[in-house]
């Protein structure tokens, strides 16, 4: 049931951006990338010219029939990207999004977000809103996403169902807590039922998709503190024997971690407490201590939670500075949006709250830190940095730096197109003739000048490419992602713009 | 050449939203608002039934003529809401929103600020920027904006031009700044010359907008250290003497402050800099002293720009509990957004980071700081008190809270219809049917999914009307704002939306 080959080769023809490093894109115009039926890309040439040189060009290379070969040529102001990685994201919350009240971690978990996971056990709630989370952050240019479920069988399976039909990466994980979870929401009968209907679980995923390709299951106890010990070092038995990858939440919140100090008081620290159970394994959200590092963990940053729950802000320098990899998580519906770019652009501005130690009065509700200014300096992530974070960093958080995140000759086509507003020069024209009309009902006197629905990054012509990319991370969204694929499939496409008038 | 009254009454009829105070909004559905030809709400009637009955009702207590009124119906989902109000923004560095490099406030000014003003003196890009802009903030649900617009005379009089076809109430005020500015961009010729041509700009929009209506100058001087303090003087006489407002910067930054104290040692602190040439009216922008307060100016919080050139934070709970009036500015382009809803959304998020000392590993860059928690807590801002801010709040900081930011009889009609997106039961249907297309250059093999462009907030239809309104906040974008009107007249509507697929 895996996802069939393509039927074509095909060849991408314009401008490519990604990562090159940490802190740099690399631009390639002109060129083309070829990508074979199995949606694997197989020949990068930089400087091709247009679109006939470049079809020459790679069917003379490669030896492709040009007559058979699918092209898609970025138009003026378009170019490609790697697709994003979302490495942490609450499916079922969803519908939460941008609902927090002014609670903070513990009791929106009560208020919110447990009840609402909960009615996902109704399995046409829950299809109505997997499918809309996995259309929407398809929409977004999310090609690969750490899903966690709630502790329902047949609405995880669901789940890993759509996102297979809808052809997005997946890592879908059924969430595990046997303890301190609400009567309406506790993963009942013991330990070994926990893993029963975790086993179900990965056994579906494994028949719907025996390669993992493109849905995998991943181990997910929700926190330390919702599982019993017995679980966690089954979860950790079972990681160990099948090569499971691993994720959970960790150190969010003070009044988490004093919670898990209580409940294992034995234990060095946080960190520690999931290593002695074996869990310490890709990937890992939140603030880690350098035992994460030792074992290989990975760390996905998630800003816009960090802002809106206020539980605190994560030190990415620090983490980046010890060696540890970091990825970029929506964590819907702790963060409000289901956005990688949002999440991205989120990161930036936390990475520059974490700068400012006190405002220019010096009286802020911070107190003045005593750290020099050119390590707060430091603290600022650029729109590089967190580009990367957002394919590259995200690929390696889920252990498919070798596959995706970038684009390179071996690696597959998980890509979107991005189209960014174009502003003519005779937009304005119209703006000092007014028409009044009476259209009956409602009626309509609105000026006859048009808003492109490209979205609201507008491009004048004189910008630099670092410019274009600066002001698509600050002002984009879902309408500059034309296109989305994933293993060389177009996954989503948006029509052309309807427009609106001022 | 004001704008000509409206050929017709106007009815609106649904559910209506709007601050009732700081930290309450009112909803009142199957309302219906009247608006007479000269665009002032004249009769709200709060629970008159369907579009049928609300106009019986309406007509007969006006004693208008049922066939002669333009009716304006909500569909499921929308509600009106009072336009926006953007206190503080920069037309001429639109084109560099989202531009900051790793730059802070003086280097940025020099870099990539004073050029792009400059060049606005080039009519035919002035009026390529300046229509983009108007044309964007009235998409975003702008209906009011105080503008700074650069030195150069026709350019900002081409702004007020704009605005005043556009329909845009704004305040547009030339820029003065004749000293420590650059060679290419400085007010030449002395304090006499820098004044004549401001009172250029005053007389052009007294020309063309008698009654100040919709457009009305504002005296503009950029910021103390690049003003003469005689221009400062002379600035403060004419302000006093033509009842003008005035705008300008203030405490934004450490190194500003710094160069205030070495450029006026006089002066007691950087306010009193402004109050000494009697410059200390409504509007102001940043941090304020308690004698902002005394003497009834205002603050216009620009919380995209505290996060974006790191500047600091503006503590709001702070002026509020000081009874110091509080907007919200984009401040383009030190902003990165033109939408003051996501001015009003990063207002909450900043408000929280102000609210984090230290994170929950207790080793953040900022030390712990020694604030109660009950005094953390409260600074974050509420859904409802950032859309305060957004509204009425805006409203007192320009002086028309007498006229727009909320809706009561005798204010004015400036509003938009917002529509969110309803997510339909069976939108999830065709999720699991694989549509393959050869369709020649490129080819779409995309799932025939529809995903609506309503925007990205998702109504699944059981959320309470807080709720809605939250999600708006924060995932709402101009594809929510259908509709805007300004003093009863539409000025923009946004065309049925196109779908895309995935």
């Amino acid at each position: 049931m895996s996802p069939p080959a393509l039927h074509k080769n095909r060849l991408f023809v314009g401008t490519f951006v990604h990562s090159k490093s940490l802190n740099q894109l690399d631009y390639l115009h002109d060129a083309a990338v070829a990508v074979d039926t199995s949606g694997k890309i197989v020949a990068i040439e930089p400087q091709c010219g247009d679109q006939g040189k470049a079809v020459e060009m790679m069917c003379s290379k490669l030896g492709w029939e040009a007559a058979e070969v699918q092209v898609r040529t970025c138009k003026e102001g378009q170019f490609f990207f790697p697709g994003f990685i979302d490495t942490h994201i609450h499916a079922p919350q969803y519908p939460n999004a941008g609902i927090f009240g002014s609670s903070t971690l513990l009791d929106w978990l009560n208020k919110y977000t447990f009840p609402m996971e909960a009615s996902m056990a109704a399995l046409p709630r829950a299809r109505r809103v997997y499918g809309q989370v996995v259309r929407r952050t398809l929409s977004h240019g999310t090609t690969a996403a750490a899903y966690y479920a709630t502790i329902d069988v047949a609405a995880t399976n669901l789940l890993a169902d759509l996102c297979l039909a809808a052809g997005q990466r997946a890592f879908v994980g059924r969430v595990c807590m046997d303890r301190l979870a609400p009567d309406y929401y506790v993963d009942e009968g013991g330990p070994d039922a926990v893993m029963a209907r975790t086993r179900e679980t990965i056994d579906h995923m494994r028949r719907i998709d025996p390669a993992g390709d493109i849905v995998a299951p991943i181990l997910t106890p929700r926190f330390a503190p919702a599982c019993t010990p017995e679980t966690m070092a089954a979860l950790g038995d079972l990681a160990k024997k099948d090569d499971l990858r691993v994720q959970t939440h960790i150190s969010e919140n003070v009044g988490e971690i004093a919670l898990v100090r209580e409940l294992f008081p034995d234990a060095t620290d946080y960190t520690s407490v999931y290593d002695g159970f074996g869990l310490l394994t890709p990937p890992h959200r939140a603030r880690p201590r350098p035992l994460i590092h030792q074992r290989g963990a990975k760390v996905a940053h998630c800003p816009c939670s960090n802002s809106a729950l206020t539980s605190g802000e994560c030190r990415v320098r620090w983490l980046l500075d010890r060696g540890i990899d970091v990825g970029l998580g929506t964590d819907v519906s702790g963060g409000y949006s289901p956005s990688v770019l949002e999440a991205a652009r989120l990161a930036c501005l936390v990475s520059r709250h974490m700068s400012m130690p006190y405002n220019a009065q010096g009286d802020s509700l911070r107190a003045p830190a005593a750290i020099p200014d050119a390590e707060r300096e430091r603290a600022k992530l650029s729109v590089e940095e967190v580009l990367h974070l957002a394919t590259r960093g995200g690929a390696t958080v889920l252990g498919l730096e070798h596959k995706v995140g970038g684009f390179q000759v071996g690696m597959e086509w998980d890509a979107q197109l991005i189209g960014l507003n174009m502003v003519n020069d005779d937009d304005n024209d119209s703006a000092e003739t007014e028409t009044e009309k009476n259209s009956g009902g409602g009626g309509v006197d609105a000026l006859a000048n048009a808003v492109s629905d490209d979205g609201n990054v507008d491009i004048f012509g004189w910008e630099t490419w670092d410019e274009r990319i600066a002001k698509w991370v600050y002002n984009g969204d879902d309408r500059n992602t034309k296109m989305v694929w994933v293993k060389g499939r177009l996954v989503h496409q948006r029509l052309p713009s309807s427009s609106s008038s001022s």
